[in-house]
């Protein structure tokens, strides 16, 4: 495999990253929501869990039946049993990003798994 | 642990996510370099692969030798063992998001991971 892979991403909807960046220890997808409009399920994970980041405007999420409040610059870690559904306010569109990564599974990270050139 | 963590991240040099959110699949950070300023060195990983977003501003990463041209709305991975070191252009500053997972960590995603609500 290359030693690098990279995109650009447009203003879509929804766009997920793992077959375009050859991704092998995640899943990242970034997801539009206009004014009003609410992910139309619930729904949790078997094995991974998530981390969501604020990039534009406002909504909320409920996890496990909690409202929490979400805007820019906010970064949520949500369990992989906790069901949650992701909403933009009424009056402001909403725009994140979602990393999924398998739980437990970082070992190492930062100084204790760098290599310095 | 709880079901879910939030914080919010303020405009800092560098932000990490790993300690202040419970994270146990992945670390995040947060970081803006100044136009004109670089990372003052070159690195590798030993396990981890390693996912940048490039937020706001421009720049360049330099991989195994090769420039790559940076802007807002690029992503890239960068396979653990590739040196890599980012910069701000020398006329703007540059705001990325670095994840790092271990590679082929990740077993299955999104609908093969999901359970419905």
């Amino acid at each position: 495999m290359a030693n690098y892979t990279k995109i650009s991403v447009a203003d879509d909807a929804r766009t997920e990253l793992h077959d375009a960046l050859n991704l092998t220890g995640a899943e990242v997808s970034i997801n539009a929501l206009p004014a009003g409009v609410g992910v139309p399920f619930f729904h949790a994970h078997k094995q991974n869990e998530e981390i969501y980041a604020i990039l534009e405007g406002n909504g909320k999420a409920v996890i496990d039946g909690e409202e929490i409040a979400l805007t820019a610059g906010d970064w949520l870690r949500v369990a992989p049993s906790a069901m949650r559904q992701f909403s933009a306010s009424a009056d402001s569109g909403i725009k994140y990003i979602c990393i999924q990564v398998k739980a437990d599974s970082l070992e190492s990270y930062t100084a204790d798994d760098a290599i310095m050139g």
